[in-house]
């Protein structure tokens, strides 16, 4: 029969561990938690919500700000159109119903990084109120929304992607900022101005992550 | 105009690093790599997906495993039912197309955490070979198939949950191994006797690991 005939499962509790009758092993249920995982990496996890419109910078800022904390020891991920949207979301087109289970899943991808103890940084325009408080009411007080506030006008001139020009020709439908709104946030945790120097704009986010204790080991 | 204005990508190129002529900030794109996360960690990442029948030891052993490895300063996660069904998979029904989308988003994650240089260890019965493939084939050379075997008479006099015993009075329906096929792994990395002591279990899977050179920082 073995180790799992003693099992017995603790209501609420983290840690089981019974020893086996007929061995001297234990068992063992979800033992390695965040708590856990915080002092193996010497910092909290958390996740962070850029928000913006295309061209405000929000891909460029997060993955500045993971290289400036992953030369600081930090554990990172982004998740980006990149990463997300041709894998895990590569199933979903572009309707209402498409955008919301989109930012949905994102939401409970970004909830597991952060369980797994890392700072996760999110880069989508996601540009409804409706859909980012989802994703707060997902994750919680770890949820820490980060508006790009960049002026249209500035964005249009960057077009990185070209797609404010093809967006303007009628090639892209429902595009943010020109044929879709963008929402602001309301009451966003942190609000950068990325018409800035990128330097300036990390420093202001690395400032708020200080203030936030992510760095210091709870105990 | 600021720093995005002298944006360019390089083919191919991981960093990009492009002085602004605006100021003396530089763009940065997913300059964090994977080796660049082994580094830090001092570990390579890998996906160790176990399958067998319920009741055969899979999430047990994930997390006595993930102990072992935390303990040893590896940086690791268990995705399961516990974490995944009822969160990024709370959508999905039982169907067939349901059970395949279930799997693919599970391999869509776990590829996540694997480009974040984690050890993520997934514990799902994932009873069809066609939906293991799928998942093989998504996560490459990464993907380590772990199959847990136990006798089916074995599991059912476990019934941790009870659920042999509902599925044969009818109240579950498409129960593995009852009223629903496991197939058995062809060729899996592993063959785990998981009627033999958990510590047995374990040690079969890190001696494994320590072939496969996932200890080892690669330069």
């Amino acid at each position: 029969m073995g180790w799992l005939a003693t099992v017995k499962i603790l209501s609420g509790g983290d840690i089981v561990t019974i020893p086996s009758k007929s061995s001297n092993t234990v068992w063992h249920h979800a033992t390695v938690t965040r708590q856990r995982r915080a002092e193996l990496n010497h910092h909290q996890s958390i996740l962070l919500w850029f928000t913006g419109l295309s061209g405000a910078g929000k891909s460029t800022l997060a993955h500045a700000l993971e290289e400036r904390l992953y030369q600081m020891g930090y554990h990172t991920f982004v998740l980006d159109g990149d990463n997300v949207r041709h894998g895990l979301c590569g199933d979903l087109g572009f309707s209402n119903e498409a955008r919301i289970e989109n930012i949905r899943r994102i939401g409970e991808i970004a909830k597991l990084f952060v369980e797994a103890g890392v700072i996760v940084l999110t880069a989508f325009i996601s540009p409804f109120r409706a859909d980012r408080q989802k994703a707060r009411n997902l994750v919680g007080e770890d949820f820490v929304e980060i508006y790009c506030n960049c002026p249209l006008s500035v964005c249009e001139d960057r077009d990185v992607k070209g797609l404010y020009r093809r967006a303007k020709a009628g090639e892209i439908k429902e595009f943010t900022g020109i044929s879709s709104p963008y929402e602001e946030p309301e009451h966003p945790e942190l609000v950068i101005d990325t018409t800035k120097s990128l330097d300036e704009c990390v420093d202001q986010i690395l400032t708020y992550l200080v203030q936030r204790g992510v760095y210091e080991r709870k105990s």
